[in-house]
């Protein structure tokens, strides 16, 4: 592939616009394509029609006119100042502007980007995919730079640490999203040496269920959460991002309750009042619940079934049923979640939210709730129930032998009562549970996310070949092929962009809770096998890599949006790592007897002393948390004393500006008559004669500051107990 | 007194400065003077001389000059717009920027304030009291408005509650500051209805230790503290003060370690490394430490002496013994906590804050603490120790008995065994500790701050006046009063001024510490007996008034001060709320045996029950917490409506300012040739001749977005299954 010269040039395109007709009437879709290529022209965009896959065009895109990209940049620019993200105002001349602050490609794709989607009123062609009237575009995204790719790859595979200037490539080229997520694995698979390094060591040396082990591993959660929430702030002044979650972008859906005319700008507001999404959002509680209920319900019914299969029952089939949970959970988790997922969406746009940042957080928070209980329910299933209390609860499990029954030859190896009461827990479970999480999860996850997709593809490619063969066979015609259309030396190129065009979107979201979940169990569970982290460690090495090859191979070019945060993941880590400090106090204590935890009777645990160690546990996290926060607060980082020393200067620029027409007050003139007796004198006597007020007869005694001074010295000199007062007035 | 016309009448003085000499040099003492008028009159204030009490001089101030304050309040402005204080830059003219947003008393008597002692090079005086070479200058305040401050009384004192205007009001004259202690407040007192009311049914039908009570006096502390805090901001923008905070005022006394230009602008920087002062803060742990043990030590050992004598000694003089504590605690209480303070204080100076905020935040917290365990010590101690485990710990108290020999007659009273085994302990003894905190300690409090200080003023005046006549005696010669030197019709003036200058300093801070106190008792005790709040409803009412009294009568006029929150005590709020939680979780429980609580022997409290509801009464707290303070947040008010739209209106001019020169940029010339076959082919033939690049001729393909719609519309209606890939490509 890499032989071709097409797949290293791009042909000057910046953007591909892919415009479906399959379901659309021809003459309407004919009209809309007019109207879309009509505006993006008039947005100062040239274009070009190529055939697609399947009843699509492929209309490309690189910009015409120098000025409107240029008006566009400047806008854009303007609106950052106005919200605080720049702390210069741009300069009106734009070259001049790009010479001080240089395009980097995110910001130009962004801007290409903007010049298609905005709406027309603010210079864009207002063309918004798959939304409104733009139905038939089905997507808008850049072409990969397989040249860069390439190098990119090459340079990540080799390198055993990304340095910040990779990070900030990542930023040039794929916007501060995606390197916000890069950037924040890197630094937590940095931070990852810790606890793998004592990880370690606790497994060589101190066993499992170490209390120390969990104390070096709770303080670690704490400083990484602590840090990185201080880290971000700073890696948004680093790339000149802070204050971008501020800029509100609308969302299109949002559907005000009313319109009001504003009294004071005359401009028409849309209003959905706080009450009633404070209302809709109450939905939220009944919704938890039954994600509670439902995947609980599945998850804890799979738990039962398993353990009465493989501890309890020994009738036939034994082999065959061991797999009977794994089955139902692997088909209905999925379909469960996914109903979940669905109705969480369906929820979220019902709450109607005004702006995309409001959105996406309420939808992750209920994202994670789901991702919570599917990925660590089960693990809690094993360790505060099954090992504690399982010789209580699994006799009781002998209902499901009525769902073996039709398995059973007769009904004598079903009654197992002696057998289930003298039950004994399987102290191994939660490790082996623990291990499948931390290790085989992740592989079959990686194997999920990159080598799947790439077969998938490949399968469906072959599928379609096949299928066109077949159609060709019957009706004994070939089939025109998009391909057949393309005009001389352009079809290896228009054939990549076809290929690129079928690709997924990234998302950058979903790599990013992977991240996490695994971090929820390093911190609530890995006291159970304390080599966790070290699998974690290894895990993230190869998946920064292979998210870079995902980016690369699999998926779209991204657009490069601009973020300031990881978003609400950020407390969803917060969380964990308090949640941890309850968990791991309580695996530690309960598991204490050398790793091998409560018989199954809860009689050997001491409430008190279980309650005690999880309380303590979590108010020494408490104050912890709140000493390394203040502390890390303080210190200076280069992005603050950059953000501190920018507002410094502005602040300077701007006062200067603003005083310098105020030229300093001459000091009001001065009448220095010496105080003599008489002149006293006569000032009562004009007092008198004028008829002054009190007040000004008090402000007239002294006039200007030197006769006050003088009568000043006066009172000190003469300030002794030697003279009568009756003297000193008469002096005065 | 009212019947004085002078009284009413402030001659036009804006500010008084009182000048000592007593500890100068004469001649040093009036070249001090001298450069001060000098000064004064240079920053365009008007001065007269009188003389004081005591070696003292007042100088008088008033504005002299109407360009200088203009001058000033127009800086000052501008340092709020540049600090996002205001959203709109001030206009240029002053006079006109006057009418727009007229001065308010407080703004005025600020802006003096601040031509006084602002630098120079800022267009003030520089003259800072007791500070730098300013030692002589004892104070700087403006003169009370009785006439005003009669109506104040008046109208308070016959209302039941205070309006928002009377707020705003306060606000106007006083400033944000004092504004923002009467609104918090004042808010807390109607707050206090809910528990009051509350408290009263459950201290009627439910008894005590009712967890019902509990429950809802925790809510609604959740409640209050997250409303107020919410509510805070909406004053600040009501009030315009919002972002005050964040202009830093420089500390005087901050003394950088190293000075550094800088390299952009070139200003010297004044630098002290955060890692500095984050060892100097270590320090903050064993003061803490140290506090805790000494303040600990002293009331634990009155707490024991105290149960000694009265529920274990049965000696001589027992009657006159049980004031011994109160007597160790009243005198050694002030003692060490004025130790402590002290060092608090130097501990602040030490770790050297840039800004009086951080100074402010840093001691704030100290003195929570030392405040902490004064108020709340004893209570614990009885809740947590006296009470469950009395009767194992009282027996031990017997080593009081070696203190009490001396008195004893005879050894027989001492060897007292068997009572001190068979001891009971006083169920009563915490409903009588909480009853006194809550009201007599109230009561106390009360005429602490009002009752006393005003005798203790009659008393000074009347021991000077004894003073001077015995001095007069023994001389012969009768003393030169101050009053001796009045000139004519002003003695009653000078009189009062000098009066006034003997007042205390209003200590709003103090004032708020009481109420945060208060409420500590209230979230963390009240459940021992509900009638608290009512106790505190009844209190509030009056201090609110007793407060303004206070002001009026006891202590010179505040300068207006601005603030836009009540700063660090709102943290020690939620703080105390959060406690609560625990303290009246552990309470009911132990105390769920109709109120007597457990007979002093800890067998009766079974520890995972106490454990397991402190955990689930805290954690439902936290929980509620969340929900609250997410749904108050979301609440609209007038406040924010108010910034939302002041923010609007500033960005929307901006953007038009900015946007104005950027013309909207002509579509691009459009050649729409016909597209025909013989116009592509020579196209292509062209491309051969002219041997373009593949991107030339990618980009020639189609000329303007007219050709690329027509190639797109043959695109789609060629779209067909029915002819050959060959026919079309002809057809091309």
């Amino acid at each position: 592939m890499s032989k071709n010269p097409a797949l290293h040039n791009n042909m000057g395109v910046d953007y591909v616009i892919v415009f479906k007709y399959a379901t659309t009437d021809k003459a309407q879709a004919e009209q809309r394509l007019e109207e879309m290529l009509e505006r993006l022209s008039g947005a100062g965009l040239a274009t070009e029609v190529r055939k697609g896959d399947d009843h699509s065009l492929l209309v490309f895109i690189k910009v015409g006119s120098k000025e409107h990209m240029q008006a566009e940049i400047y806008r854009n620019r303007v609106k950052d100042w106005i919200h605080g993200v720049r702390s210069v105002e741009p300069a009106m001349d734009t070259e001049k502007s790009l010479e001080q602050d240089p395009l980097t490609e995110a910001e130009r794709l962004r801007t290409i980007h903007g010049l298609i989607t905005h709406v027309r009123s603010e210079g864009g062609a207002g063309i918004t995919p798959q939304k409104g009237k733009w139905q038939n575009v089905e997507s808008v995204f850049a072409l990969h730079d397989h040249a860069y790719n390439k190098e990119w790859i090459k340079k990540w595979s080799t390198q055993y640490l990304l340095k910040p200037e990779d990070l900030d490539e990542i930023r040039d080229r794929m916007g501060e999203k995606i390197a916000f997520y890069f950037a924040f694995t890197q630094a937590y698979f940095t931070f990852l040496a810790v606890p793998a390094g004592f990880g370690l060591f606790s497994w060589l040396f101190l066993g499992y269920f170490s209390p120390w082990y969990g104390i070096v591993a709770s303080l670690w959660s704490v400083v990484f959460v602590e840090w990185w929430t201080h880290q971000e702030q700073d890696l948004a002044v680093r790339w000149g991002v802070k204050n971008v979650s501020g800029i509100d972008e609308k969302r299109k859906e949002f559907t005000p309750k009313h319109l009001v005319d504003d009294p004071i700008t005359g401009e028409q507001m849309r209003i959905f009042p706080a009450r009633d999404r404070l209302q809709r959002q109450l939905l939220q509680i009944p919704f938890v619940i039954a994600a509670v209920l439902i995947l609980g319900t599945l998850i804890s019914t799979c738990f039962a079934i398993e353990v009465f299969i493989s501890e309890v029952y020994s009738g036939p089939l034994k082999s065959v049923l061991t797999f009977l949970p794994t089955l139902i959970l692997t088909t209905g988790l999925p379909f469960l979640s996914g109903i979940l997922t669905k109705a969480a969406n369906s929820l979220t746009d019902f709450e109607n939210y005004e702006t995309e940042a409001q959105y996406e957080r309420s939808l992750t928070s209920k994202t994670f709730v789901l991702n919570f209980i599917t990925s660590y329910l089960s693990l809690c299933l094993t360790s505060f129930v099954y090992v504690p209390f399982g010789s209580v609860i699994v006799p009781y499990l002998d209902v499901f032998s009525v769902t073996v029954k039709p398995f059973a030859d007769n009904a004598q190896q079903l009654e197992t009562p002696d057998n289930a009461s003298q039950f004994d827990i399987n102290p191994a479970r939660l490790r082996k549970q623990v291990i499948y999480f931390t290790v085989t999860a992740q592989i079959v996850n990686f194997a999920m996310e990159v080598i799947v997709p790439y077969l998938k593809r490949q399968g469906l490619i072959k599928f379609k070949q096949m299928q066109t063969k077949r159609t060709e066979k019957k009706t004994g015609i070939p089939l025109p092929s998009a391909a057949a259309f393309d005009p001389e030396g352009e079809s290896d190129f228009l054939a990549r962009v076809r290929n690129e065009a079928e690709m997924e979107v990234y998302d950058v979201y979903g790599d990013l809770k992977e991240m996490v979940v695994q971090f929820g169990y390093l911190t609530m569970f890995s006291v159970v096998w304390p080599l966790a982290p070290v699998s974690f460690l290894i895990n993230n090495w190869i998946e920064l890599r292979s998210d870079a090859v995902k980016i690369c191979v699999e998926c779209r070019r991204p657009t490069p949006w601009r973020a300031d945060t990881i978003g609400p993941w950020l407390d969803a880590l917060g969380f964990m790592s308090w949640m941890g400090s309850l968990t791991m106090a309580a695996l530690v204590y309960m598991f204490s007897n050398d790793g091998l935890g409560p018989d199954g009777k809860p009689s050997d645990i001491t409430g008190w002393a279980l309650l005690l160690s999880i309380f303590v546990s979590e108010h020494l996290y408490l104050a912890t948390r709140w000493l390394v926060r203040t502390s890390i607060s303080k210190i200076d980082t280069p992005g603050r004393q950059k953000e501190r020393r920018m507002n410094f200067v502005t602040r300077q620029k701007l006062m200067k500006e603003s005083l310098e027409q105020t030229r300093m007050v001459p000091p009001p003139g001065e009448k220095a008559d010496e105080i003599t007796r008489r002149s006293l004198e006569e000032d009562a006597r004009q007092g008198s004669l004028h008829d002054a007020s009190p007040r000004e007869k008090f402000w007239d005694r002294q006039r200007g500051w030197k006769e006050a001074a003088k009568m000043g010295r006066l009172f000190i000199e003469r300030d002794e107990g030697d003279v009568s007062d009756e003297k000193v007035k008469k002096e005065l």
